[in-house]
């Protein structure tokens, strides 16, 4: 042996060759806990768990029995004969024993022959040398592969024993690329040998071929007498267990059919061992798995284990040295994986079921198709230095295969046998120490995701007809106040705009939900219960529905943001000019001043994009929690929940699922604290600007009409309680402290009343003499502008409309016109819900008490949600493109900044249109 | 041999004994690239680069000719005698041959006899056994240093040659607390061994004692007649180098003497090669350093490469299983490590001198002190399970020491040795399976940071010293602006205040340039020119200046802070009411409107905290160069200026200094890129709010008076040229169209001028008039408010004491006071430079023209550079603190998001209080 291995580590520095390198994937497929039947489990057994009259059978891997007269080698890996017992036959895999004669009671070295001895007798029943003498004696001759001609040599003095009967597996036929240099001894070893020449080949056969893996299978129909080996129908005594059945769908069956049998605990470990072979077919030992027994990349201990933490997503690639490989893998190593599923002294095993990417089965690669066709396998190598030794196969390919994923299904309620599989590249030596080589390992978790998937879609349709319902009911609301009947291409599309929006609110809520879920049941979790949809297949339905939801969030933002930039509004100033005498009798009238009007339209401009929340506090807060904190370690694909890794821990990658379901409910949670704080501290203790605007309309006696569609609005009554706001500050000061004091009236637009907000649903006839005193005016900002420029009196239409509008608007406030009169009353409560009217304002205008501002509608303000929603998919939908919640966070600060300016400078030339306060003063 | 490496191997597994393990460091202290004289070098010789008749010398290490009658033996240490030819004597390193005797021709098998044969000769001059008969010859005995009494145990039939004398270096005498197993045939190997011995007690000897060490040492004195090897006075012939000598200083010396003979290319390799011993002094072979023959520490090719990449400070710490070491490190290996300086066909190496840290000398760890006492040594072990093997050293204490690092000073211009420091720790081997170890290794590259010391000092002294002058001015100035000419304890703690703030530059910019000096000049050097200070002791000055910038930048903020917040201001209404004939004759005058008033102290409430960047982007950008474009990696302690790194490669720890540099750089680089847009494109295309209030002013027909000293301060003349401003849109919109085509006067104070901003230094007695009518009013705010609040009318008060303030200004700038009149002149050029002016206010106000709307200065629009500083400073140390740019982001945004509430909250106050305007139109 120790000649053997020298020489080949001599080989392995030989640069012809071919050197097989594995990726490795350990795809565990898992479900739940439930105990169940125990088929292909087999007991647990170690050559030191066998007795003295036991040996260990190295290819079932369990102590047998010794045959009568018989006890155990020094190994234990055979049986030999007792004391005064010789050989008498064997077929490699046992012996029988024959009692010596009483004429010849010493055995031969070799135990085959009985003798007589010169002297006296050892313990061990053989001849003991006199002093002064030695024992000279042939050795039995050796068989090898190759030389199995070659007499044994020996000197022609020594006593020569016949040799007796070599049986060995199979040693003919099959065309091996190399010298296969291992020492024959028995039945059990060469037949190791011999499969494990057929997982070099790739556990590969074809009906015709004759090489080492047809050869296993001949073996095993034609000893199909013999019967297999702990109870599994695939393996045979005496044969290593390289395959699973050839039947259709047996793949299938195998991984998905039987359910593991004991519960997995989440956040335990997998035990997997490892029966470990060397190329001559010698049983070496039984290995823990882990370390860097099937991890061929180098890393520290603690992170290398991570890889076998029950629910971690594991995943590492490196670049290993040619050179390097041949050094530490001059001799190939083969595991017999199985997964250690004892509990105390119930030691059992289940063997796990192998995918050999390259398995060829009639030159067709079967494992790399559908489910049903594959072909399972048992044993695997990880780098072979030895096939491509005497042959330099040149003109194979230098590309690198990496194990790819695979997605088979699985049945509920349990947790369904580990699958091991392997892809190996053919790496042509040409120059080991400069030449590398990509190799891969990882484990990864898998659920089968159709129930989800289907419950997402029954939450789909139904909320999806819900939102149906709800933009009919909002479509049908917008017609009332458009007062339009008719149901045009218009209504259509308006309709498509409603449904956008709550289409898109059905998406997110369904998508948050699901991240949420995942978030919650997969991070909490004790014991199996759910498990990450896989990066890609699984992620992309996922990641389609978050698309949709932003792309649809973006078509109600956009439609909702134009609404607003083309709002129709009017400061309505109640002011009259003092000492009305003065003006008939002088001519020289104190004008009103206009300023109390700049002063309020500048106020509009200002809350135009003021919002609930502080934008950008928002991004930063989420920021700091998920990088400064650490929350965005919750997104990584393993159980644990610690915010803090320790930096030399293994990390695994990222689930899409995960960051979203993470930045969304961060975002929305901090959304919805600031909301509250603002709502119930800030704008309470601190400054709320909507009321201060309204309170403004009032000190400065100016009332707002706003008209969101054609015939229906928003008024803010604020006519002064003080009859006069134009003032100077002894007055404006003693008006305040009046009221203060309350010693004036009320400011509601009903006597005593303090309402001040209102909807308003307006007769059509209304808003047809607003639209005609504004007429001349749009006709300036129309296609006719030049000419009209031209024609030299813009100002002066301009401040004509706005005194017709003023007076205009302030008599119909004031009912001074009778056919456009109008009542106010409380909206009903499901008016209020769905938000429509029931009434149409036919003859007379309806005003409804609105304490709850609602005009913010035409605000940012009035529109958190939307925007709030909005931004949650605009900074998720940039990482989960980007995988950086630091881009993201940039881009939606960005995105923010650019339509706040949008909203502020159409906004505010809107106003100056509308209006008629000149842009200069809106500051 | 192969019996007692097996051996080993099982006593490995022993769990008795001691396990030392190193944490490495290597210490390259370097400088730059000048060709110097050659002392400690040697000649690169490798066993293959022996001609024929020479062998390798392992103590040498190099070529040695043979003897007469000799050539060299078969593994090419050694050489033996030719064929025909015994050996005569040896002792141990050599041998002498003698020709046989022609009775005698053949050499007996061990090469020391000459017999006859029975039959004919091998070609090695040998006997050679006839066909049927085999060569019976005993072994010469080996003797081992433990059972040398025991006799050879041969059979009686064999001839057997007498033992000749076998010479051993030293093998009595010192107590070794193991078992030494080696096969000591020659005085070299012997010599080697017992070097390594010493090498396992650490080289720590005293004058006392007789252990390895000392039997080293008195055979190093004993043999000073062999002379020494390769021209080194501390490498005995045929005795390993072990030590430096003991002269004082001699460290100092050997380190910093001599520089590097050839010049570093800075971004490549440092060559290192090792000459490896096993325990039994063989020589095993040159191994190039890398991988992991000195790292302990698992990882990948790629990044353990990193380590000797020139200039990259590389630091890895990682945990292993004892058993692991055991299993690995079976038998202790012994490097003596090199620097390779060859360059082509002259292959010269540098011996790398090592400090030992746990070396002890008369019981003293002598390595730890001072450099000058040090006692550097050569020859290194990493993993010694040999030594602690028969023994338990139950007592040692199970602490492990990590490579702590090391400061010696170097001279300037020159590379100088690297110097590689060990630590060692004893782990006492308890339980194998579950101990732990943790090791590190670094490499770290160190320059005297005296001269930049020196340099930064020099700086900070002159600059520190104009400052001071600067801050003399300033308190000057303002002294004359308050117009008291007194130097009492204000006027010192003014000072300081100003040189605080001028101190604070001072550290800023020295800093700034210093980390952007490392930054430019490390990162972009192609050769050795400069190197990072290390972090802790090197960085420390560097962090306490920041520190000292950001502590008194902080005190200049808050102080110019609280300045404004006291300033005082009022604005002048200059509209009269109209129709005056009425007001006498009707007696109800139509008051003036104080809306634009209102109009303009709301707009001057806003632009309080505008400024010239916007501070949210600049977070925003500096976060997404920093995070997402990846500036960051130019912080790493590498000289790659790459961006983005690939994940698989070594990413070294961040420096201080670097983080610094590169954080300030970018937050000024994107500050000035802001103010430039802002400056150039925004304010001049867009908007600009500064210019929009002095427009304000001038259409509303209001002055603003600010003071921000008693007697200094800002004027905008805000008189409208239409007369009146109070009036109905109509007109508002004729003036502006008026205005628009330049058909009314212009709007300076002065006729036919623009200048509507002026610097005004006002005479105590107009500030003694302005403070009197205020009187009343800071009454009410003072401490008696109680007794005012119930005494009554604020209201009236106020009001009184606003139209009285404003009649008086009025009539002041209207030059209706005799007593108060006032100039205006541009200021001079000097005066603009140091900021202050050079007339004194006696008689007459100055009013300076200023077009550059200076009156900012009391906003934070004109203090754009302190806040900017402050800024780059909040963020910058909250990063050193927390090295997390990130964090430094969030909390700089928070704190700007503090001071504007203060700034603005405070100066809201402020301004309702001065201008008496209610701070309920504040909004």
């Amino acid at each position: 042996d120790q000649n053997i291995s020298q020489e080949e580590v001599r080989f392995s520095t030989m640069a012809t060759g071919m050197l097989l390198v594995c990726g490795l994937a350990l795809f565990l497929t898992i479900k739940s806990n439930l105990l169940h039947s125990q088929q292909f489990t087999i007991s647990f057994q170690r050559p030191s768990d066998c007795s003295v009259e036991q040996f260990y059978d190295i290819s079932s891997q369990s102590c047998v029995k010794c045959g009568p007269n018989q006890s155990t080698s020094a190994t234990g890996l055979s049986c030999e004969c007792v004391t005064g017992f010789r050989v008498l036959a064997t077929n490699g895999a046992s012996i029988t024993c024959q009692q010596c004669p009483l004429e010849k009671t010493a055995v031969t070295e070799d135990g085959y022959g009985c003798i007589l001895c010169p002297g006296s007798l050892t313990e061990q029943g053989t001849c003991q040398c006199p002093s002064g003498s030695i024992l000279g004696e042939c050795q039995r001759c050796q068989a090898s592969l190759i030389n199995t001609s070659q007499s044994c040599m020996c000197g022609s003095n020594i006593l020569v024993s016949p040799p007796s009967i070599i049986r060995v597996c199979v040693m003919y036929g099959f065309k091996m690329k190399y010298k296969f240099r291992a020492s024959v001894y028995t039945n059990l070893t060469a037949c190791q040998a011999l499969g494990n020449m057929c997982v070099m080949n790739m556990h590969s056969f074809s009906s015709v071929a004759n090489d080492a893996c047809g050869l296993y299978n001949t073996i095993f129909r034609a000893t199909a007498a013999l019967g297999s080996t702990q109870d599994i129908s695939y393996w045979r005594a005496n044969l290593p267990w390289l395959y699973y059945g050839d039947q259709p769908g047996l793949a299938n069956r195998v991984l998905q059919t039987e359910p593991l049998p004991t519960g997995f605990s989440f956040k335990g470990h997998i035990n997997l061992v490892a029966a470990v072979y060397n190329a001559r077919g010698d049983f070496l030992q039984w290995e823990k798995v882990g370390g860097n027994n099937l991890q061929l990349c180098p890393d520290t201990a603690r992170r290398q284990e991570a890889a076998y933490t029950f629910g971690t997503a594991y995943q590492e690639t490196c670049v290993l040295s040619v050179a390097d490989l041949l050094r530490v893998y001059a001799e190939p190593l083969f595991y017999d994986v199985f997964v250690d599923l004892s509990r105390g002294e119930d030691r059992r095993l289940l063997p796990l079921p192998t995918r050999n990417l390259n398995q060829e089965y009639n030159r067709k690669f079967i494992n790399q198709g559908n489910l049903n066709d594959w072909y399972l396998s048992r044993r695997v190598l990880l780098v072979d230095t030895l096939s491509g030794r005497e042959k330099s196969l040149g003109s194979l390919p230098k590309v690198i295969r990496i194990a790819s994923s695979l997605v088979p299904g699985t049945q509920k309620g349990q947790v369904f046998p580990p699958l091991l599989s392997m892809t190996y590249s053919d790496v042509l030596i040409t120059a080991p120490n400069t030449q590398t080589v990509s190799v891969s390992f990882a484990v990864d978790y898998e659920m089968d995701q159709a129930e989800a998937h289907m419950k997402t879609d029954i939450a789909l349709g139904v909320l999806g007809g819900v939102s149906v319902l709800y933009s009919l009911v909002k479509t049908a609301s917008w017609k009332r106040r458009i007062g339009s009947p008719l149901i045009d291409m218009e209504t259509v599309l308006k309709f498509l705009l409603f449904y956008a929006g709550d289409l898109a609110n059905v998406f997110f809520f369904i998508t948050v939900g699901t991240g949420l879920y995942w978030l919650i049941f997969y991070k909490a979790q004790h014991f199996v219960s759910v498990l990450l949809p896989l990066p890609g297949l699984q992620e992309e339905r996922f990641v389609a529905y978050v698309g949709c939801a932003f792309a649809l969030k973006t078509v109600q933002f956009l439609h909702k943001l134009i609404q607003q930039l083309s709002v129709d509004i009017f400061f309505i100033d109640w002011e009259r000019p003092r000492g009305k005498a003065n003006k008939t009798i002088q001519g020289t009238p104190s004008p009103v001043s206009i300023w109390r009007t700049y002063f309020v339209a500048n106020e509009w401009n200002e809350i135009q994009t003021i919002r609930k929340i502080s934008p950008t506090f928002q991004i930063m807060a989420v920021l700091f929690l998920l990088e400064v904190v650490g929350f965005s370690s919750l997104a990584l694909r393993d159980p644990w929940s610690d915010l803090q890794r320790p930096p030399q821990s293994y990390s695994p990658p990222y689930s899409l699922t995960l960051r979203y379901g993470l930045a969304a409910t961060l975002w929305l949670c901090i959304g919805l604290l600031q909301i509250i704080f603002f709502t119930a501290f800030h704008e309470r203790f601190v400054e709320d600007k909507i009321r201060q605007f309204v309170d403004l309309c009032s000190i400065s006696n100016i009332s707002v009409l706003l008209l969101s569609h054609r015939c229906f609005g928003y008024y803010i009554h604020g006519r002064s309680v003080h009859g006069h706001a134009d003032t100077n500050m002894e007055e404006m000061n003693i008006n305040l402290k009046r009221e203060a004091e309350s010693l004036c009236g009320q400011r509601g637009l009903l006597p005593n009343t303090d309402t001040q907000t209102f909807q308003i649903s307006i007769t059509s006839r209304l808003r047809l003499q607003y639209d005609r005193i504004l007429e001349p005016l749009s006709r300036r900002n129309g296609p006719s502008r030049l000419v009209d420029a031209a024609s030299g009196h813009p100002f002066d239409q301009s401040t004509k409309a706005y005194h017709t509008m003023n007076r205009f608007l302030g008599s119909v406030i004031d009912h001074a016109h009778r056919d456009m009169e109008y009542v106010v009353r409380d909206k009903l409560f499901f008016e209020r819900v769905i938000g429509m009217e029931f009434l149409e304002p036919m003859d007379k205008s309806i005003f409804y008490n609105d304490e709850s501002h609602s005009f913010s509608d035409v605000l940012f303000y009035g529109n958190e949600a939307t925007l709030l929603i909005f931004d949650t998919l605009f900074f998720c939908v940039v990482d989960l493109g980007a995988q950086s919640f630091i881009l993201a966070g940039v881009l939606t600060y960005v995105q923010q900044m650019i339509f706040r300016l949008i909203r502020n400078g159409i906004g505010q030339r809107n106003l100056a249109n509308k209006t008629l306060v000149d842009k200069r003063f809106l500051i």
